[in-house]
């Protein structure tokens, strides 16, 4: 079947969004076209808007229109303390869960030597930047319970504490109303061994890191090798 | 949390696609927005050409952007064969099949008297407009094997052979290379009692149908209410 040239577009764009197959795409397109194109020219706009106009916040990279993002811009917020996430999604997690009213960093991933991230591409500098600023007392160390969110919670908690700063790691283990013995494989059987190693390594890629010139290089090159076969092993062993 | 009002009329606008809650358009939006712009302001333009250029085919109501569709217009296709489906999905489905080289007709929905559509909004009027042309010999009906699939089969079955035309039903049944043991509950218990009063109904439905006037009224409302009766009834016994 070959749809009309302006339907194949459809289709295919809308393949663009994660999680949507070639089905799915199918059904959205026919669906938008049949009974809802006011909505179909709606998204479009949205679309189109949010494309141009949303940026990251100047101050904690989250997603936003102006220079600053809401949370930024909230005089109430307690300007002393950051809570340090991997993505926008995980901020508003947080902020959903009500119990937080500080502000946020958001580094746009984690350390992830298989996909060449590295300190650099996760705007450490700019945080760097912000804590440089001397308002921020505490740190909550928001990233996900993963080899990689491990090693770069275990990174950056090694640099802001050298800092003097008080920071704190979100609590990790059985989902807070769950049942032990439904816990799923990567929570029961946590190879903790494996974290420690994790962490250790993130450790000593922030101080390499710090170290800068041709040194740091060479060694950081085989940590960096190191933590990517750890990461291909872990992924074998948890989900 | 409340997004910044650009995010936030993206992340609703995503919600009107079928299928997609609160937690997918987040994702959506933030995946476009941080991963592919690009690939964002191509769905915007895919989706304002497609709701601005695609219609229905003037022939057999097909989406396409011409005023024939592919098909209709192909020179190929077999012209005294018609195939009669729901949905331009259906068309897909029948097309990818590969076995079928005639034409189509979409009756974009089925006899549903809950939902308030009759004969009228299913396009019968066109239908016969078509059948008037005389090309047509063979109809094959391949509305959904559901309540309201084989009425409004059942309905269109009788009023095209009373045209002389011959008339086949797409086969129902187990699925092809499935096992009877895994069969689920509508294939193994499929109710051949409600599906012959559905039937019937349907028959004596398109009969009033064609009998016009104010008789019609009164016994049609009555028949419409007892298909109503066994939409819901079958939809407690079926899937």
């Amino acid at each position: 079947m070959k749809y009309s040239p302006g339907l194949a577009r459809l289709v295919e764009a809308l393949r663009l969004l994660p999680g949507v197959g070639p089905k799915s795409a199918q059904r959205m397109a026919f669906h938008l076209l049949e009974r809802n194109r006011e909505g179909g020219r709606a998204l479009a706009r949205a679309l189109e808007e949010a494309v141009a106009n949303v940026v990251h916040c100047r101050r904690c990279r989250m997603l936003t229109e102006g220079e600053l993002c809401e949370i930024c811009a909230a005089p109430r917020r307690d300007a002393t303390a950051l809570c340090i996430v991997e993505s926008p999604a995980d901020v508003v997690a947080v902020e959903q869960s009500g119990g937080y009213g500080g502000r946020y960093f958001v580094l746009m991933g984690h350390l992830s030597p298989l996909d060449g991230i590295g300190p650099e591409q996760l705007g450490f500098d700019r945080l760097e930047a912000l804590l440089d600023e001397g308002e921020i007392r505490e740190v909550i160390l928001a990233t996900n319970p993963t080899v990689e969110g491990e090693a770069t919670a275990h990174y950056l908690g090694e640099a802001l504490r050298a800092r003097g700063l008080a920071v704190s790691r979100i609590a990790r283990g059985l989902p807070v109303g769950g049942e032990l013995a439904s816990a799923p494989y990567t929570v029961a059987e946590h190879p903790l061994a494996t974290l420690a190693i994790v962490a250790g390594l993130g450790f000593v890629i922030g101080a390499l890191w710090k170290m800068g010139g041709s040194r740091r290089e060479s060694v950081y090159d085989g940590l960096l090798a190191r933590l990517s076969d750890l990461q291909r092993q872990a992924g074998r062993h948890w989900q």
